[in-house]
């Protein structure tokens, strides 16, 4: 893996695996499942393909181990998009490229079809192959990690006004509603292609420092970023009282601290070995990336 | 267990196990813990008393291996109600006694702590003692219960206009919104207990028919309840195009199905002998329950 390696491609490639999956857990005769299914529809797959990568890094060899479970992040994070957009939450009308849920189905079937690909999500994590002891330390890590101690938890705090820039306070944002997550997506990867705990440990610290990288990524573009690209409305984070790295930093001290994160978790997926240079890939991605 | 049994006693026993167990498990530094807990409080508690009730009749002896899963199952229930009176959906502003969610905390506030009660159930669910793979099995058996195939898309349904009485759709209604979820309380205690799959099967069976029960006695209660006892505002279901057991059958056709529903259910626990007696007497509860 030289200069040469074309990440793109290798992004795409897993890409393909998640969509074509989500696809086909959601070919149910039930017409809810077309309403839960737009929602997914158009999403980069960043958190299934962190635990896709993992899992191969970890010198997983069936898939089958991994892609219930990497499919049901990705329901997961889709449902808190879905309530995310709603009107009392960040009110956008359009994400992933199209209408946001509430704005295509009505607030009700919104918040519903966030809640059953709530619920299917834990659904597929009992679908995947391999030993009943590592799906439930999925389970919970998982659900510790997008839950009152974690993403839930960080939307309580992100959708309260600020009146001071506190650097504490967005630390704290970041933290539980993002890095936590993207943390957990590499470290069920571990979790599943059965490394020792004290890989699936470091791999964690190592995730929570891309998912700082990744919050600081996104709060840059909703300044700088095109609504094409996005796929979502940028600028909405310019409301009065609203926590951000460039409203805390300013838009350059926002960037130093992001290619800063980005060559903490470098340095520590160094460490892990040959393998795992995949992840400085992905990390260089993170910090490049214009959507 | 004679005429002499005292299930109003029964209950109450139990029903102090589970708001205890509740209470230690909201006991976090974090205030968000809070907001969750408030919506918890002054719930009756079936779901998780049938959970117990199931694993003791199924020779369960050691209720670590079933209280947290009953608890879990009972944030779920709470998540649910919290969404369901949301103005979007029901617009329900007291519940269990008091203000609904939406109504004390805001409309954002609320959403998030039913998102966070749905994650934390499913962590609690792990925290059970046990095999992994009879957690697994509660697991897959609830999430299938409360989501896309049942309490979800019994919603979606729910919260639809008919302009005539489809005796089909009711039923459908009744069966994924809360019979599924009444039948899979009962469930996860006999798969705790290590009953055999058939017990497991049947048990789920019966219980279909007390939450068939359950919700035609909710239907009832809607028109002859008081505010008081209900700890909701009855008379939400008249709005126009709803479905319920007396807007399809009349309040006497529904009473008649209620008490049939009821027979059919006794008949099944019977079936299972002695030790499961004591779901006859939770079912005349049901049947003649004020709230």
């Amino acid at each position: 893996m030289g200069t040469e390696f074309d990440i793109r491609n290798f992004l795409k490639e897993r890409k393909r695996l998640v969509d074509d999956a989500i696809k086909k857990y959601f070919s149910d005769a039930n017409p809810f499942f077309e309403v839960m299914y737009y929602s997914t529809e158009g999403g980069k797959r960043i958190r299934p393909i962190l635990a896709i990568t993992s899992y191969e890094a970890n010198r997983g060899t069936d898939f089958e181990h991994i892609l219930p479970i990497a499919c049901g992040l990705e329901l997961i994070h889709t449902y808190s998009l879905i309530h995310d957009d709603l009107p009392s939450m960040d009110n956008d009308d359009f994400r992933r490229g199209k209408a946001s849920a509430h704005k295509r189905f009505g607030e009700a079937r919104a918040i519903l079809s966030g809640d059953g690909l709530f619920a299917y999500a834990f659904e597929l994590f009992t679908y995947a192959k391999g030993a009943d002891e590592d799906k439930i330390a999925v389970i919970k890590a998982v659900s510790e990690a997008i839950g009152p101690k974690g993403v839930v938890y960080g939307q309580t705090l992100d959708i309260k006004e600020y009146n001071r820039p506190d650097p504490r306070i967005l630390r704290s944002i970041h933290l539980n509603k993002t890095a936590k997550f993207i943390a957990v997506s590499i470290q069920v990867g571990a979790i599943m292609a059965r490394a020792s705990s004290r890989i699936i440990n470091e791999l964690y610290k190592a995730g929570l420092l891309m998912g700082m990288l990744f919050q600081y990524t996104d709060d840059i573009l909703d300044v700088i970023g095109e609504k094409e690209c996005l796929g979502k409305t940028p600028g909405k984070d310019k409301d009065a009282g609203k926590l951000t790295a460039p409203s805390v930093y300013g838009l350059d001290g926002a960037r130093f601290r992001a290619r800063r994160y980005a060559e903490m978790a470098k340095s520590r997926f160094t460490s892990f070995g040959k393998e795992f240079e995949i992840f400085n890939h992905i990390t260089d991605f993170i910090l490049k990336r214009t959507y």
